[in-house]
């Protein structure tokens, strides 16, 4: 039903898996321990004494019944440590969720490494057709690349489909993401009614009986805190609905240093430590046990304009000051690459590597934004989704075990080649050619003559061909006629009654 | 006499130390130590048994003076490990390398990171005169552009000035290097009469007496064996003039997987180790504690098509397995990152980053062709030496101590800022605001709307600016005019006694 090979210049003798990672690269420390340790008593005495501000009602009672300290008035809701340390003592370490097929399932625990695209973003440009606000069809085709490449395990939104009204939106996302891709969907916390047809239309397109999809987290979602120190009323009402039916939530403040977060690291993250930890809370009080993701998104701002930049050396050391924190908590935490370039250019490509190497660095469970992100999330880019995902790939070979045996050592090779003389053609090299080095997605090793000779074609420019060759291709996905079928029904009938329109 | 600042658009608060740089990223290991134990003892067993060939005579003489076992009609030296052992213990763990001034002094030991751009190269690039070979002008903007950035702590010989005869060029480099940069200079090894001319050149133009030269390291040289197992007669004898003069040789078997050596990341760097050790030893006969720097340039070869490739995955793990080595033999060492792409494209930034992380994360003392490398060593080119430039300052950033205090952390601030508010103008960010972010190179933060105004402007356009920019200000150097006299005279002489030629 999919195909077996990501890549159709790939040679046939080579099939690296790059569906379950682990990260194999030694954490990074910003901090010190003990400030470390300073930071997270810092956010539990904020949590106690000065509190965070949340604007849904339910949410409140929650807190409420669970002994925090509630301020009706001014919505400021006081949360003892003791609240929070039950939640991080309830709250899963380890997340299983399941895709359409065993191959497609992920685990989330501290150690393992998951990546996602860029995601989120209003507008979608590519060579062809330039910069334009996102459309279906821009969010069906980033989900089929999505889909494409095993590097890519978690499905997001990479792009807003504009074209379709928002009460009808989570209908189109949710069918793209269950016929177009077999890997874990994301649904917007925008409101219970349509967060409960996105359930029910998952739950009975992949055929569970409602006691089994509760059983078993299938998708997620992102919570974005309102920083400071504000939890609104979809994002509660989202941890509140996903708690409950057993689903991912991932906690993500987005903390801007010198913006709405302090100017420095440790204040831009001891804020959003706080935030995630309110969240955190709130899930565990509703259902313990529910699985929740702790999650930073932290960078800086430009000065100058005030606008939020990334891959920058402060957004590195945010990256692994939340890693510090994550580890002290135990929870499985998602971190952020990204770039603030207005073109899939060198500043592009630089700044999400080094974006994406922090969060490696950092031990980050999920890496989002990690390909095709530009402009801080402005804009989703075809090309640079492609060519970033080589980095990606050749991330996900650094994953795979190394050889320690005599054999791979090759002393017979060394030793049969004298001086002078070369290995292309020794048995050792014979034995290995087709499948000891990584296959390249969009590099092209000609050497200059020959490149010139095929048309001086940049990596972009080929990054073109690549995503068009892909969408060019028949879909993979075969679900079943009848599962398509009800999907089909569900929708057109959630439609005839006027679909569900977000809350805010 | 020097610029105290990098770049005119930075803001005139902000100083960041780049001269003077620790490695803060913890080491990765591509192999388990047992496994690494084996390939150390392999390559003694290959030194004593098999050994190598040594084309050069005095060479040959000098390992038989120290007990090797040299048969003069294959030219093979088969060297014992208590020659290697006995070098390895006389070689110093610390190599201090004295630049014009203080402040350009480099200490070479594991745990420091030095930056060196691409070197090497035939042809130079650029934006506006297009790829071409390289000329003295080329050599000089280039040495102009090294001399500019605090980051780049050594000159290499960043392109071959093709347009000077090879006679006289050892004049032309060194007349560049020591009135264009006050940093460590460069000198070939090609035979003893350039090099004994290039060093009183050096010693002179530093006011030094020929004892007070000898007893301190003021340049280096870079030695390649030939892989595989082959030491060259103007190598060989580089590493014995470089020893007895006290002067720095950085020893770097460039071992290309799957052709010049065995086709695994293992057998790659055994082979390497070896010809490394064998290089050390012969600095060390010559003269017990000489300054030897160890080095690798391990990478793959496409098996398409032959070429030496470069930021590949295969590339990252042999530089960590080179660093496992480096730290069993406890000295200094050099790795190398690169590129393979034609142009300052997207894909030539991801492999020059790539490679660099690969070099960080192998602990690797001085990384060379961290910069402006293109072709797989053919070209250096002007805009991608500034793109890249703004990365390794990125990961300068990162070498800086981040700040434990409770200041820093900024607690009042999180509690003076209300949830709504903002943290523009609080004090603790008004204090910081000038000062506490990178201030970027290249990078353009402006939003899209502005950038489409200003042009669309991508960065290696932007780049071309910067470089022109730095070369139209006035040389920042200003010798002694009795010095730049001497050199000045010793150069015409010796042009008129016909220079020196290179020894192959």
């Amino acid at each position: 039903m999919r195909r077996a090979r990501r890549n159709a210049s790939e040679g046939p003798a080579r099939k690296p898996d790059y569906r379950t990672l682990r990260n194999p690269f030694p954490p990074m420390r910003a901090f010190s321990d003990d400030h470390i340790a300073t930071m997270h008593a810092a956010a539990l005495k904020i949590l106690q004494e000065q509190g965070v501000k949340v604007l849904l009602p339910e949410a409140r009672e929650a807190f409420h019944k669970a002994g925090a300290s509630v301020d009706e008035d001014t919505e400021i809701v006081r949360i003892g440590s003791d609240i929070i340390n039950a939640a991080l003592a309830s709250a899963p370490k380890t997340i299983s969720v399941a895709g359409a097929i065993p191959e497609r399932d992920i685990t989330l625990e501290l150690g393992n490494l998951v990546f996602q695209p860029g995601a989120g973003a209003p507008h979608a440009t590519d060579r062809i057709k330039g910069r334009r606000p996102g459309t279906l069809a821009d969010y069906n085709d980033l989900t089929r690349l999505t889909q494409h490449f095993d590097v890519l395990h978690m499905v997001p939104p990479l792009i807003e489909p504009q074209d379709i009204p928002t009460h009808l939106r989570h209908y189109a996302t949710m069918n793209a993401q269950l016929t177009l891709s077999d890997k874990v969907p994301f649904i917007f916390s925008r409101g219970t009614p349509q967060v409960e047809q996105s359930f029910e239309i998952l739950r009975d397109f992949r055929g569970l009986s409602d006691d089994a999809f509760h059983a078993q987290s299938h998708c997620y979602t992102i919570i974005n805190t309102n920083s400071p120190r504000t939890i609104d009323i979809p994002m509660a009402q989202g941890l509140i609905d996903f708690a409950k039916a057993g689903q991912v939530s991932i906690v993500t403040p987005f903390t801007l240093m010198g913006a709405m977060a302090p100017i420095t690291v440790a204040g831009a993250i001891t804020l959003s430590h706080t935030e995630a930890l309110a969240a955190i809370a709130l899930t565990q009080i509703t259902r313990a046990g529910a699985p929740i993701c702790y999650g930073t998104f932290t960078s800086n701002v430009d000065m100058k304009s005030g606008a939020p930049i990334f891959g920058t050396p402060e957004h590195f050391r945010a990256s692994l000051a939340a890693g510090q924190l994550a580890r002290v908590i135990g929870l499985p935490w998602r971190s952020a690459s990204g770039s603030a370039a207005n073109i899939s250019d060198v500043q592009a490509a630089n700044e999400t590597q080094f974006g994406t190497w922090g969060c490696l660095m950092a031990g980050a469970t999920v890496i989002i934004h990690a390909a095709g992100w530009l402009e801080g999330g402005i804009t989703v880019s075809y090309e640079k989704l492609i060519t970033d995902i080589e980095v990606l790939q050749m991330v996900a070979e650094l994953c795979q075990a190394t050889n320690d045996t005599s054999s791979d050592l090759g002393l017979d090779a060394i030793l049969d080649v004298q001086p002078g003389g070369h290995f292309f053609g020794t048995p050792h090299t014979m034995a290995r050619y087709q499948t000891e080095f990584y296959a390249p997605l969009v590099a092209d090793y000609a050497n200059f003559g020959t490149w010139e000779e095929r048309g001086s074609v940049d990596a972009t420019t080929r990054a073109t061909g690549i995503w068009q060759d892909i969408l060019s291709q028949s879909n993979p996905i075969n679900p079943n006629p009848d599962r398509l079928g009800g999907l089909q029904d569900y929708i057109a009938k959630g439609t005839a009654k006027g679909g569900a329109a977000p809350v805010s």
